[in-house]
């Protein structure tokens, strides 16, 4: 660690697909740009308007079977026979130049990162209702029925994994949803853990 | 609990003697007024300018002990041949109300309370020196040094229990750690499990 930085924290931001976490964190960086969001890794294609290395990093099914073989992910998961994860390596380099880390991952992931990382910050995002979801989901028009009714079904059993985590948003108004998730992040700074050096200090 | 009111969320903040905790409690009180203050019992005599049922409660040895004896403190502590203590009763009927209740109370008193209740907030605030808080007890003139030195000792002593709170904070600037201050109240509304309604709900 660079002397006098504090290893920065790590956040992870989870919820069903099309729950609109991509919105709440462009809220959130907006306000709080020192907040880096590590770029996952997938072998998916990308979508439209979708750039290499900044949305993802998109690789090869056999360059992504090898990154864990080699224990290179924090996390990893397959869905819809891709795959998504986020690499160690990545994450620690930023925290250690005192940089916050946001990860954007399926809630399995966050399960992962809390054994592998107990101080980490997991939140999950909730759609207002179901019936939101789906309508949303319907709105990217970029997703067939079917594709569509295994995302709601996904999402009724990723609202088991609530409990794993320390936060609970429910993302009616993004500002709102923002304005909070702010002060989850002001407020983990402020954890006793977080400050030991402080009283060391004294 | 009035239907539909969500319980409020109990906040104990406590520091050393000087530290200025009454200062960041009028600035995070005036941007959420809705934050209750439960005022103390004491039998300590008022200082200039302190009003009874406003400042604290202040009652006489005999009905302190009394209230003791009946079990009527969430916590209580002596100090300087003065009692000071929360009734439980009061902070329970503000909670039930749905009002957030503020506790300014001794060290000793912040572990009690976790004791008797665990989703309770600890907060501790820090001077930013030791040099500063002796200057801050000086500036009062109101106590003789044999007074202040003790404080000052007793200080020492009360950075041990550091570790039994959750949050800590050094006041620096008032602003920035009634700022702090916010954000753990609105973080710790977000936690897992004081939404596990919202969880039932869907």
């Amino acid at each position: 660690m660079i002397k006098g930085k504090k290893r920065g924290q790590l956040v992870v931001l989870s919820g069903p697909s099309g729950v609109g976490k991509g919105t709440v964190i462009q809220y959130v960086r907006q306000r709080r740009p020192e907040l880096t969001f590590s770029i996952s890794y997938t072998t998916r294609k990308p979508r439209e308007g979708e750039v290499d290395h900044v949305h993802y990093h998109y690789v090869s099914v056999e360059t992504f079977r090898q990154m864990i073989e080699e224990g290179a992910f924090l996390e990893y998961t397959r869905y819809q026979e891709n795959y998504y994860g986020t690499a160690k390596a990545d994450v620690e380099a930023l925290r250690e130049q005192g940089q916050d880390v946001l990860l954007d991952i399926e809630v399995e992931g966050g399960s992962n990162v809390r054994r592998l990382c107990p101080e980490s910050t997991l939140i999950f995002l909730l759609p207002p209702s179901f019936e939101e979801l789906e309508a949303r989901l319907r709105g990217r028009k970029s997703e067939s029925d079917e594709v569509i009714r295994g995302r709601l079904s996904r999402a009724r059993e990723e609202l088991q994994e609530v409990p794993n985590y320390d936060f609970l948003l429910v993302n009616d108004h993004v500002e709102q949803t923002g304005e909070e998730m702010l002060a989850i992040l002001k407020a983990q700074e402020c954890r006793v853990s977080a400050r030991l050096d402080l009283l060391k200090e004294m």
